[in-house]
């Protein structure tokens, strides 16, 4: 009953998304989100999805591309942290999947410096009542760092625009992604 | 849409709890959680409750009474480390609101040892599939300790056999309770 980090997110995005909004996809990785966005937002929805790195894309186009759901999703080669140069609309959702590539080069990793702008970046356009959430990987080789720096940026959100609800599976082995949520209050 | 931690805690309970189904309240308090599984379980179900204070168990009776919900509710005048003599049968969910009694004696609340021993015995005749649902109050004059050494004993179960998921509301000032759910397996 309790599932994992992806199914709680997958769950508050599907309670909080309808047909016709427009939402982000932060980190596009090999797609899967990119792909749950679309089919939540639906034929008339936006998706704005970004990535460093062309095989995200290029997985993600392809993805996309396999299950007809390629209308309306518009791809950015360039860091989330940058998002307000392509979206200028309000959003209803923002998925962040930190870290690096799965079966990718994990050299290339997140950095708590650029997702932090980026998530300052997304709150500015997050429509209240929106949320943003932040899968946050920790432990073996991704180290500590980023998790310590967000959670200390997200502490420090101020409670009356925003609640951050943070969950955290602490008996599991191999160090399961933490999720963070941050709704926008209304 | 994210809640507080009580309403997520009666959210999960809601789910996991049918008609008929053997429930505790390890700390009766006021009776609102009392009344809440008395309700979720319905005529034919079993509500067992705990506390060690006389005025919570009038407080809890009378909201039942007010409520026409006395039935199949058995009250004990007990530590909920003692739960094992009181409850043999197996049990779907257990509720435990740590802390003192609201608008009662600050001075008297759960200690971590006793709770711990009362965890540890929910969940030997846990059902699988059920769930404890352990609201932790901290900061203030609820002090660090008792959470600190909950989370320590949480931490450390059995990763084959129980999950356990925190949720915490990180940006909000005056301490909000922790909401710690246990899983057993099934």
């Amino acid at each position: 009953m309790l599932g994992n980090s992806l199914s709680i997110s997958k769950e508050y995005l599907k309670k909080v998304i309808k047909p016709g909004d427009t939402v982000i996809d932060a980190t596009c990785g090999n797609g899967l989100d990119t792909l749950y966005l679309k089919e939540l937002t639906g034929k008339e929805g936006k998706v704005f999805g970004f990535d460093i790195q062309d095989i995200a894309l290029e997985n993600t186009k392809k993805l996309l591309k396999e299950k007809g759901q390629e209308e309306n999703v518009f791809l950015t080669l360039c860091s989330h942290s940058e998002l307000d140069k392509y979206v200028c609309e309000p959003v209803k959702a923002v998925v962040f999947n930190l870290g690096y590539l799965p079966k990718g080069d994990h050299s290339i990793t997140t950095l708590p410096e650029t997702t932090i702008v980026a998530i300052e970046k997304a709150l500015q356009i997050l429509i209240p009542g929106g949320i943003i959430s932040v899968m946050i990987y920790h432990g073996g080789d991704s180290g500590f760092h980023e998790r310590d720096e967000l959670i200390k940026y997200l502490e420090r959100l101020d409670n009356k625009r925003f609640t951050v609800l943070m969950h955290n599976f602490i008996n599991q082995i191999n160090y399961p992604p933490i999720l963070a949520v941050i709704e926008k209050k209304k």
